[in-house]
């Protein structure tokens, strides 16, 4: 064992993701219902079918997949307000709903959906770093799972779902590049960055921040490296919760 | 078996509340955390400690008790949009949460709570009636939580609760008072009443409305017997899942 | 006269309501236009006829009576902010102007009004307790104004209202349950009670709080019978008043 | 009788204003309460000490003078929708409420009335033309009655009030100019202008538009003189109403 | 040379406005677009073309004009925090826009504009003093640029303006009436008067506010004459930039 | 010359940027204002001090740099409604300024710059592309400038500034990577990428996305190199604007 694999507060190594734990149908209201935990981080993703799009794409047989994310007030340690109760829309609120749509989108043919928007809900109930990448992975499955419910009910007759996405954070820790943060180390990480990737290794989207300070290339590489494990680990849990006959 | 016992689209007798399943400790962020299940609607039932009062309150020595309520877009049959998208709380909303923390209040001993809030969060996972009854049931569990917590820490000395409360709906459907009523019935109900109890029997709140018609008062007399029984039986399982070591 | 006759503060005995005034035809755009006075509460209730109804009842032929109110910022002791330079409406405001709604769509038959809207107007001018019952007991004036000139011109064949509806407050203060209280009284009530009625004694709606205590069921069979005597003494005021020519 | 003496529809000669009545001490909260009635138009006017100022006036010993104007959503012909429900004040009652301040605060002395602020509250009950011109007329009584109530109880030593104020509209109506416009009138002007002066003729204000086409000097003379003459009658008015003894 | 041509900070006589630039086409996507300076004030005055019209004027074949006016946060010494992050309209910023659209349409035939909306847009760069008067004086010539966009195009046949507008400030400062006052000027001035006129010498509108005391009629002749100097300059202005071919 | 290096439609190269030019000092209210022209795409950045922090940073001594970020209704092919009117800001806006934010901060010792804040604006007159990276480029200069000026007044005595900080877009369109992309190019390219970086090499942030599809490794380390070689003339153009004397 490498003075890097033995580094890390809960006994991870530098390259090794936490626990993953599936629970399909989870709520009975939404087609698609999945409480997807990472680690300690928790949280409930939805995704419901609506017969009509918003007014931009109207009468063009096209359908439309976006995201909602929150935070629930209990989910953080000390607790968060609403949003509602400010009368606006945090700006991390924002920038993550519309990184889990655009993540969502790439891999939906939305002609072939049809005239039709899929709501993306994501609440996190319990938050310990890592929630919007966490979301991104519980929405596919969740989508997977409202898709087969308009396929099974012959509303759509081909499988609009063109690829499989999953997404992880990386960062630098304490000079280490790690994967999987949870949020003790997010909080004190030097880089942070999170991938969303195809099954096929191609990227949807990174967005990487030097926190405390510019990073450089190697350092990117190195995190790309760990991300790519990490989100073919995340694709394999994917496929093995999509496989359980529920 | 009487014809008054058959009628139930769920195989329930009319004075039958539905079965009741609570978990504590459901989250780890908040000092009571409870997941309430009343039949199928399923409620997170949150509180926490806040060091500090409203402004009306400051300097004062006295302690706070609030609630928020909010359902997720996901808990409805159809998806109920986020009250922060339209920058106003819905009507409904306010009235139930305000009930909440009236009820909450009616039990605790502000001035041996001291200057601190206990924040009551009650966030509907999945809605199948009475969820602001639900609420009140599970969220006076998770107060006993997060008060115990506060006692264990030797942050209070004194237990500020004073009694214990628990709330049901009652309802006319069909031309039958009956008990606990879930979505489908209190959709069609002629009459709607809340009713919220200490453990002794006395009441805390009322709510009754003749939805369809108005209603008599020895309708209303019948419908608070099965208040009264239902609240028992509620009081009784917050007991038992307040006994069990965690 | 007994000692429960002589203990409030203006004189009154304990079942005792506020002098009444009603003031028809206050202002001139509304079909129905009310100042209603109860004691030094003072209430404008307007009904005012719109050609259409709500997006939800589109095309369905049916009417929809909904209620607005408000307090004039010096309708109380010290002055009230607007809300709407909060950006937010009240949460007591929202609970009041919902109750009034209910009360008036329980004795209107929304086929026989037609696709139209009756808007309630309830804006306080003074404030002396009792605002949302006073409001409901001048609306149904105002409604019934106003319907009468939808059949004068001849706008609708039959007369919708299908019953009378009054409103008061009961209350138990300095440990007596007392009628129609006014603000010194409700400030300091230990039971704070509304309850509407229709003319032939049925309910349509009670809302009984335990402000500072819970209550017994003893208790809440003395407020309804002082609830009774009081709303059939307004039954017959707004008899009075309807049958005066103007 | 001249032409130009029976063209108005309801009978006033062009330089006729209409007829005046004042109630004072109105409503009871309210040091000066004003009930304001310039032909059918009707405005609550009140005045209410508060006793502190705005946070850029603290500290400095001056006082403040503001003002509100709101329209009851009853006060106009088809009913006006409240501004709290849109969420943003309405630009023309922005305008207004702007107005009836400076106007007021014009003849107050803010070092005299010491570090407090008197809200002015002008609410619309029925609205038939020149309601922002009665407001300024009917709120400088309100404010005296107000500051009289400060002088009687001592709070404050000299009278701040350092002159009178009254406002008028007058316009061009079918090729005439003339005072005092109703609602119909004002609804056709080709010219509109409000104009606030004291009572030594002297100019607070002038708000003049071609609405329908630009205006020439000449005509700009013609309503200055005429507003001249309103003014002045109802500096009267003002005088009378607050030498009555109540 | 007069004691009174001496007195002005920046070496002004009373009666002298500031020198004048005019930068049209500043911006390319605009049909309008003038940077109009005037002394050290500095506002964008675009003028876009949009083919609809808002919803009270839709199918009566008439267009529209309106503007909105914002200030810039970097425009004024002390930075200016945006409108939208405090929810709402500055009052002073809705007076304003309200202005710059009625006086730009009291030149522009509606009907002959026919169905469309020209939207004005003036957002100051730098502010020093009659912002909204120069935003009027600008918008004017932005305004003829994208009206000849539209005769170039073919899109409309007959030039809707019917007249030509310009505005200036005029005030009474330490005792003088000066013209076109500049920020310093303005914030000590005891009357302050915005004039709104045609190149025909006619009155658009007046808005005149005794700021630190009333004035009287002879000087609010004075203020008149230097207006009309002031604004004939001005009309002089824009023609010379309007004849230049760009 | 190669294929590559002819299929723009400006008959730019695939490596090359747009022109750019650089005018400081544009307005005169803040201490830093630059125009900063890239291409067609001008955005005025300006910098200006607030001598107070945020409240989760007051009594630390530390200091803080914000950015605001708006474009002007003006500034795009069609015209752009304020976010003010429709009361929130814009998705795209909130994460564009909080990514200037982040990026001026990262070159700034904010315990060195003392409890002030420096605010960063970023006003786009005019949009052609690229109109965050021109900000962050341009906000650059601004915030020399501002900075200098403090130094220059003696208000502060060391240089906060620890690093430069540049900004450019680069993406894949028609199949090829290609630098700095123009609005036409933008609105059409396969994955689009911004990159941040310092005049060291080292990266403060990537934000890449696949918006029409997925994109691999490869396309990645070509659009890194053609933002570094970007990026390094941005630098290159920062410092000889900084250099002249003004």
């Amino acid at each position: 064992m490498t003075t890097e694999n033995t580094l890390r507060d809960d006994g991870r190594r530098a390259d090794e993701g936490r626990p993953v734990q599936v629970i399909r149908h989870f709520t009975k209201h939404a087609q698609g219902s999945v409480l997807m935990n990472i680690g300690q981080t928790r949280v409930l993703c939805t995704a419901m079918v609506e017969e009509k799009v918003p007014p931009f794409l109207r009468g063009q047989g096209k359908g439309w997949v976006t995201a909602e994310y929150e935070m629930l007030p209990s989910s953080t340690d000390s607790r968060k307000s609403r949003d509602r109760n400010r009368g606006k829309i945090d700006g991390r609120t924002v920038e993550i709903q519309r990184l889990i749509g655009r993540s969502l989108r790439s891999v939906v043919d939305l002609d072939a959906l049809g005239e039709r928007t899929i709501w993306i809900d994501c609440d996190v109930l319990q938050a310990d770093g890592g929630t919007r990448t966490t979301s991104i992975t519980g929405a596919y499955i969740a989508l997977c799972d409202a898709v087969n419910s308009l396929l099974d009910e012959g509303i759509i007759a081909d499988n609009p779902i063109t690829g499989q996405v999953a997404a992880t954070s990386v960062g630098v820790w304490n000079g280490t590049p790690i994967l999987d943060l949870c949020y003790a180390e997010d909080s004190h990480a030097e880089v942070d960055m999170n991938v969303v990737m195809t099954d096929d290794g191609r990227i949807i989207e990174i967005q990487g921040t030097g926190e405390a300070r510019p990073f450089t290339k190697d350092e990117f590489s190195q995190l790309m490296t760990l991300a790519e494990k990490g989100i073919a680990a995340l694709i394999a849990e994917q496929n093995a919760a999509l496989l359980e006959t529920l």
